[in-house]
């Protein structure tokens, strides 16, 4: 059928077994088509279109609550729930969002792009459907790579506890299992069904022992950390301990397997774990083949090869780049040691790791334990690096502030995709990190113009002794500058003037300052000469350089990809009203006070005001204010 | 023997154990004087006095590590090291840190105040000690209560992954157990040091179950959640899964047990997990007694009768003043409910849980998915309020980021001991929340002046619809100001005047106010005219109000017990300058890039700067720099 005219999953309930793997086929051949074309998640789709099936078929979405963990793994039900006509536009601007997204459909009930929250969610919608009396089931469904998240864990504590009536559905996707083995857990799970729950468990305990280790999968670190909790978790002890019901296994490819364990989990009191075994890629042979995570999330590809169409890159990617730094500082100084909470692929870490595999930390989505790890190595005169994506660097706020940062150890924060990161969206912009890092004291946070000012930074980073450095840098590939010289280090809190100018001072970072450079080049055309500088020390300032700045009295535009309440921009207002110069003019350009959605990088800095011609413009605006009088009562009756 | 005079734990190495227990004597009486007199963690260093004797017996530190989750319970550790010469000065300022610091001893190598991160230290400690090829001990000593915080699990689980020789001390402090029981239990440890370890198992299985429900102890939600895990964990399946050895449980009274234990794990290769049972409070009646946690942390108190000697408070504490709002509010609001990480007694919620036993949800020592619950909760259209210390706070950052603000749901945030807190220092201080929480969209943030406008403040947040809101409140009691007036809402975003004035006008809120408007009154015999704005929001900011004061041309100083980076202060810049008024002279007090160490709240407002006197000064600074000309050179050059 046409998947993409499904209205609403109403029309399943009628749907047979056969009728259903039919669709299921047809949603595979859908999704492999479309993300051809737009990228996206496709390995984790292609492995729960059965489940996702089955979960429409037997609960009443949205009367029933439906969450997805992470999210990226909700596009079968999005289609499912009437999307599947907006599938070209796929984490485009204004495009489909590649999450859940409550004001998309009544059918998303949670929104999610950070892993491990859908336990502590659930349990409240279960918690307030218990107070206001009200019927419904409330299912969540929780991949194994976020159980070893921290809150997964907390709550999996808090829902035995409680004991309300909630269906965990637990993807396991690493896993697999031979057609025999299966087929004999089908049979065990309807025994259970039936029931005969301790006989079963027995058996259950037997054969898991039989599953050849995790389908004999080369192991990263991450995965195994995953399977050793995981193994845990398979003999059910875990949760039976915690005071849930435990499921399963169960084949996540078998729709009536499935549809058996939701009814009987529907009909248990208290909270019910099921297993489900699934395989990502299902049914597209390079995704299944894959080993390393390549089709996790991809851009376009070609589908009978399989080969991405990617862009050819003119230079190396910003996380290439650090990774290589680390490789080359480390092969002279032992000290150097990585930490990556289950992001060494995102990273590109597995230069490191190859060289330098016992120094290398894979340690999970973990990301409180990474950085107080990071801490302890720390005190021990090692130089650990941390490597974190600015949003995930989110959930290790405290451990951070208090581990890190008032201890003074010398860590260096390696933080990766800091900045607009495009088609991931609202929950994955690392635009945040600013703020929250410049109030804490002891720590240094810069962000280099190209890629071989961020090779510097990190050379500077390992070798300061001083206490915590944070060096930003965004996602994708550099700008394309010669990478040969020879690594030096930059003094702590100096800036450069990149180009002169008499008429305004424009204050960048990062990628921002080509897009302010691109700017003074338009606006020379227009005889405005525009001062560009590098202020690639976000802290400390450099007060010389501003003190210069306030003696010229030129007007400062500051200009940040970032949120604009405390950020960047601030710290220079901050620091001239603190010298009691107040009567410079000073504004700012970033993010006014809104999350950021998906779209391209360019796409959403047009949105957010943020281009050269946008530059151009404020420039031009000060420029005209400047000349005008008496602007504290025109601003008021303005 | 004088405790006080120790100088370091060597002196032990000679001591048999009858004259370890006498000095255990020796410790507990000089504990409960000398805390009579300073107040501190008393009942948490009366459980672990053997226990500390005995590490500092078979472990060598410093070059051994012990580290002390969380901290309080480091006084007898204190004591060993030579510092029981400067108990009188316990928690004071200036005086003897309440916690592990690094600065005061080399004994102490990892500082905590916050719970559950001393596994993740002590992992990183191992680490580095492997990869340098040195050789020593790492021991971490964590509560069950911190095993409930999610980043302790997730370092168990790496723990295990990873297989270094490192050592965990279980200290349960909840589970009492019957003499006799503890006589077998310490000769089932026998036998399983003697490496029959199985057998031991099976017997230990057997015995558990006879143990008495913990100890018959009227059991808190926050308790019966730690003892679902701890049920789990004393079985030993949790930690031997994960590739952690278990020994135990031991007696935690018993030297001989303990030592015989310690010298068993170090023998062990890999990490060992050793359960040991403490009993809080041991050896003083009155905190052996207690139930609800009273002496866990007391002021000081007369040693015969156990009576605390508390100054008669003129006003309620601001946490009861929420507690019984709420509970007001809850009796006509069916959807109001409660959530506490483990602060039911701390944050005075008793009476909500006494009235509403159903509506309060202690989760335990678990922020991240007490944030996140309370959203699941607010998309149900319930009224959650997540009431957490601001300190607290930093670990659901990302939470309250993404869950709450970033999905616009209807979360009040109750942000408990906002500001200074004195006596618990550095670790424990409320003065990030401004600046991290200012650039949340969605979120509205304030604080009343007194508690009069703090009731009316969570009247407020509770009718709202419009969002998350976070109401900020200090430590401590109120003013003293009536409480009997009908509640009603005020306008978000709104500010009033406190006082008049045509010289300087003043922006404050909180307990700042109080002290500004001293300020007031002090300057007004020099003849110096101080407006008073009582600037309640946070955010919003009363922009009318702004306008007005921009028009007026006043100098404007903001005030705040928080952050200077990113706080308050930076907002009133960024509005004005925003709004193209940049020649205002607008000067910020605060806590200028420093975390604040222990000691009375007006002995730190005094350090930073922050007292009335302190505000005088300043007012009379900027009427003076005022008058001058060309104030940018003169800053330039000075």
């Amino acid at each position: 059928m046409d998947v993409s005219k499904i209205k609403n999953p109403q029309f399943l309930k009628k749907m047979s077994v056969s009728q259903m793997n039919e669709l299921a086929g047809d949603i595979r051949s859908f999704l492999i088509k479309k993300l051809s074309k737009t990228g996206g998640h496709l390995a984790p789709n292609l492995g729960v279109v059965e489940l996702t099936l089955a979960l429409h078929k037997v609960f009443n979405s949205p009367k029933d609550k439906l969450l997805w963990d992470v999210g990226h793994q909700s596009y079968v039900h999005k289609i499912l729930t009437g999307r599947g006509d907006r599938f070209d536009s796929l984490r485009q601007y204004k495009g489909l969002c590649g999450f859940p997204k409550r004001s998309e459909s009544e059918h998303d009930v949670w929104e999610a792009g950070h892993s491990s929250t859908s336990l502590s969610a659930a349990l409240g919608m279960a918690v307030a459907r218990d107070l206001k009396h009200e019927n419904f089931e409330v299912v969540a469904v929780i991949g194994d790579g976020a159980l070893t998240g921290g809150m997964a864990l907390e709550a999996l504590n808090d829902i035995g506890h409680q004991n309300r009536n909630m269906i965990i559905i637990l993807n396991d996707n690493e896993m697999s299992i031979a057609p025999n083995v299966g087929a004999l857990h089908n049979m065990l799970n309807r025994i259970r069904s039936a029931n005969k729950y301790n006989k079963a468990k027995e058996d259950l305990e037997y054969l898991m022992k039989k599953i050849p280790a995790f389908g004999g999968k080369i192991a990263s670190a991450a995965e195994r950390l995953k399977d050793r909790l995981k193994y845990l978790l398979v003999s059910g002890v875990f949760f039976e301990e915690l005071g849930i019901t435990y499921l399963g296994p169960v084949d996540g490819h078998n729709l009536s397997a499935l549809m058996d364990s939701f009814n009987y989990a529907i009909k248990k009191k208290g909270p019910v774990i099921i297993h489900v075994l699934t395989q990502k890629g299902r049914g597209y042979k390079p995704a299944e083949l894959d080993e390393v995570g390549t089709w996790h999330g991809t851009g376009p590809y070609k589908i009978e090869s399989g080969a991405f169409i990617k862009p050819i890159a003119a230079a190396p990617a910003y996380s290439k780049v650090v990774n290589d730094t680390l490789q080359e500082l480390a092969r002279e100084d032992k000290r150097i040691v990585v930490i990556s909470p289950a992001m060494v692929v995102g990273s590109k870490l597995e230069g490191f790791g190859k060289e330098f595999p016992d120094r290398l930390f894979d340690v999970g989505i973990a990301e409180q334990h990474a950085a107080t790890f990071a801490a302890g190595l720390a005190t021990q005169k090692m130089k650990p690096v941390l490597v974190i994506y600015s949003t995930f660097m989110q959930r290790a706020y405290d451990q951070i502030l208090h581990d890190i940062c008032r201890q003074n150890l010398n860590v260096v924060i390696a933080v990766d995709r800091a900045g607009l990161v495009g088609a991931d969206g609202e929950t994955h912009q690392g635009v945040f990190d600013i703020g929250f890092l410049r109030s804490l004291p002891n720590l240094t946070i810069m962000m280099g113009k190209d890629e071989n000012e961020l090779r510097n930074m990190i050379y500077t980073a390992i070798n300061d002794n001083q206490g915590p450095i944070a060096v930003r840098y965004p996602r994708g590939n550099g700008i394309g500058v010669a990478m040969n010289s020879p690594l030096h280090e930059l003094s702590i809190g100096s800036w450069e003037v990149i180009r002169d100018g008499r008429d305004v001072t424009v204050l960048a970072f990062g990628p921002m300052l080509q897009i302010a450079l691109k700017a003074a080049k338009q606006l020379e055309t227009d005889g405005i000469q525009v001062q560009i500088v590098n202020a690639r020390f976000i802290k400390p300032l450099d007060s010389k350089m501003l003190s210069e700045l306030a003696a010229h009295g030129r007007p400062i535009l500051t200009v940040e990809e970032g949120m604009l309440a405390g950020g960047f921009g601030s710290s220079i207002l901050e620091f001239f009203h603190d010298q009691g110069i107040y009567d410079l003019m000073i504004e700012r350009m970033g993010i006014d006070d809104c999350f950021v959605e998906h779209g391209s990088v360019n796409e959403l800095l047009n949105e957010l005001g943020l281009t050269s011609e946008h530059i151009s413009i404020r420039v031009k605006q000060m420029l005209k204010n400047r000349t005008g009088t008496n602007r504290i009562r025109k601003a008021i009756t303005s």
